[in-house]
């Protein structure tokens, strides 16, 4: 156990940790079988006595476990620090917080990057394809290992909402509330079809090695930077990118008439693409991507979502965004349906806010607010008070 | 000149022709001066005694002068093959139809993969960077050349639709009807920020060589083909591209855990992507995209749209689809009522389609009848009866 460097007044240094576990056996949709896993994972706040506080948070997929603490590679905040600490939304004197790297991930739980036990090398693209399915399965595998029966909540925004909506699925009895954010119960072709623009990207950069870049020792940075260059642009919206850059020129007075940024959004896109690289690895960007792509939670039940969550005793809080072009609300609306027609208890929230999907990410008050109500009114609902965990 | 091969009945050998023409000098926009240029350009139909019944056609990014003919690389149908020839949308009994390879092109007219006369090399990198304006202002060479006054109407979609915005706004006189179909004024951040992500995706792929590929011998076709790929996505909707493929798998009756093609619609755009740099070329794509980013009619009068177009004698009819998320409705919005400001003579129509932007290229019949009235009319005005030109 090492203790992170501390970003945030709000991440007390006697409660947050940073973790790694060693799981196992998981059998995988694929069929493969991992036999040990590492899961690396940090916590904030303390468990209560009854077990009954912990918040799982999954995170979406280029996020990863530091979501108060500053990041290890670039130093900067948590993806979610604004919202957890005594007496915050994510109220560390209430709840305990857990949040694990993925599996398949690049921030210490096993993946791509990661080496393979059996052959002493870098897994690369001999590391199995997973599932959103997978993923879960290992964070299951997490809670077994720290004695938690049933998570107060689990929640999470774009593919970190597909996991919750897979917990809430698979392991119905071990959650009490779920909140999927800006999610989809699958995948649509649109979102398929920019994700194989990345993967192809990434492919086609000869530093890929055929994803053995790890043992050559090259990087495909390139290819990753243009892969996430396009992601990006789907995470805003046109008014967003309006309102932020428009046609404005970056540190210049006109045109060049050449091929360098004139724009600030070509700067602004370069320098996502050219960060990004720095902090996750490649091949994990190809696995994720197709863990995503291969979410379909209605074809896991004959076709027919509401069979996802028949007799579901969990208590949903769904929210949408209405500028997300990503996971537009329509999509939210689906999983609403499915929820109600098989009775379930269901709250559904289409937020009002011009900032595309990444506005999950963002300072947005009216989403926080109904974050805020619903963990709140669910908190006190399970008996939980405030400072419980103390 | 050399006849192409005919794809279709409706391109009467006897008016279809290839031509290529030296022009110059042209000064552009940048400062630099094109001494002489080609323009390779198709023409359909015969022009008439008065030369008053010439349609010129502008295409799109990656569109070029084979209009009805087959496309001498791929062999496939001109882009707008079903609407031209006798009796149909563009009556080639009626009107003579020109379409010009634009400036910057890579289908005969001068760009950076020409021989650049001074060097004996091809461009590459050392060809001008060129604007919209630089394009219709080649254009109008051509029509000087031609002998034509004034354009009986200018039309084109995408790129082609801002060509035909810059030639209304600088030869008002030249032009009796305009035709801007999924056009804008000016090309929105979210669009250049696409553009981007293509240009980098070009550039990073070492066989680029600098933009020396054609020296080198190399050819970026992975580049290219990521760049087409994440545009391709641009041009259809959400909703096109769920009907068309959802899902479904590509040949297989479930998903293989890894990185081929499982789905339909991956496969469909690996095909987009692999076809597309069998006909186009890298460089070009560079300068044509940047041609686009760089267009603002507005900027180029002083910051007020309506200003292009003070007291134009030009009938304007604007058409736009309502699933087009790459030009919107909104973007001819404001050309209407840019021209509304100066009481131009202009009509609106927002075709319903589920199509996208591409489907001012597909068989859409509403959009279709509104060409067609709108043709027709005024070309009754215009004095311009059927067989006009024979």
């Amino acid at each position: 156990m090492v203790l992170p460097p501390i970003s945030s007044q709000a991440v007390d240094p006697r409660t947050s940790r940073c973790h790694t576990v060693e799981l196992g056996p998981l059998k995988l949709d694929s069929g493969v079988v991992l036999e040990r896993f590492t899961v690396a994972y940090q916590t904030y706040g303390r468990l209560n006595a009854a077990k009954s506080n912990a918040i799982l948070i999954c995170h979406a997929l280029t996020g990863d476990q530091y979501v108060a603490d500053a990041h290890p590679v670039t130093g900067k905040p948590g993806w979610w620090h604004m919202l957890v600490g005594p007496g915050n939304l994510f109220d560390t004197s209430r709840y305990q917080l857990i949040c694990a790297n993925i599996l398949g991930g690049c921030m210490g739980s096993t993946g791509p990057r990661e080496v393979n036990p059996a052959s002493g090398k870098p897994w690369g693209l001999s590391f199995p394809v997973i599932t959103v399915g997978d993923i879960v399965a290992a964070q299951a595998l997490l809670i077994d290992h720290l004695g938690i029966d049933q998570l107060f909540c689990v929640i999470g925004g774009s593919m970190g909402g597909m996991q919750v909506l897979e917990w809430a699925s698979s392991f119905p009895e071990r959650v009490y509330a779920a909140v999927p954010i800006a999610a989809a119960a699958r995948h649509s072709a649109q979102n398929i079809a920019f994700h194989e623009v990345g993967r192809q990207a990434i492919m086609a950069d000869p530093d890929w090695m055929g994803g053995d870049y790890l043992l050559a020792g090259t990087n495909p940075h390139r290819g990753l930077a243009v892969a996430r260059m396009a992601a990006h642009i789907t995470y805003l919206s046109e008014t967003a990118l309006h309102r932020k850059f428009g046609r404005k020129l970056q540190d210049r007075t006109q045109v060049t008439y050449g091929f360098e940024a004139d724009f600030q959004v070509e700067s602004y896109l370069r320098h996502q693409g050219s960060t990004f690289v720095d902090r996750f690895d490649a091949n994990s960007y190809l696995y994720i991507t197709r863990a995503m792509d291969y979410f379909d939670l209605a074809a896991q039940h004959g076709g027919v979502l509401a069979n996802a969550f028949k007799a579901t005793p969990v208590r949903f809080c769904v929210v949408s965004f209405t500028s997300d072009w990503l996971f537009p609300t329509r999509e939210s609306r689906a999983i609403v349906h499915a929820l109600n027609a098989v009775a379930a208890k269901v709250s559904f929230v289409e937020v009002e806010s011009d900032k595309g999907h990444d506005a999950f990410l963002l300072d947005e008050p009216e989403f926080h607010k109904t974050l805020a109500g619903f963990l709140d009114g669910q908190a006190t609902h399970r008996g939980l008070t405030a400072k419980a965990a103390e």
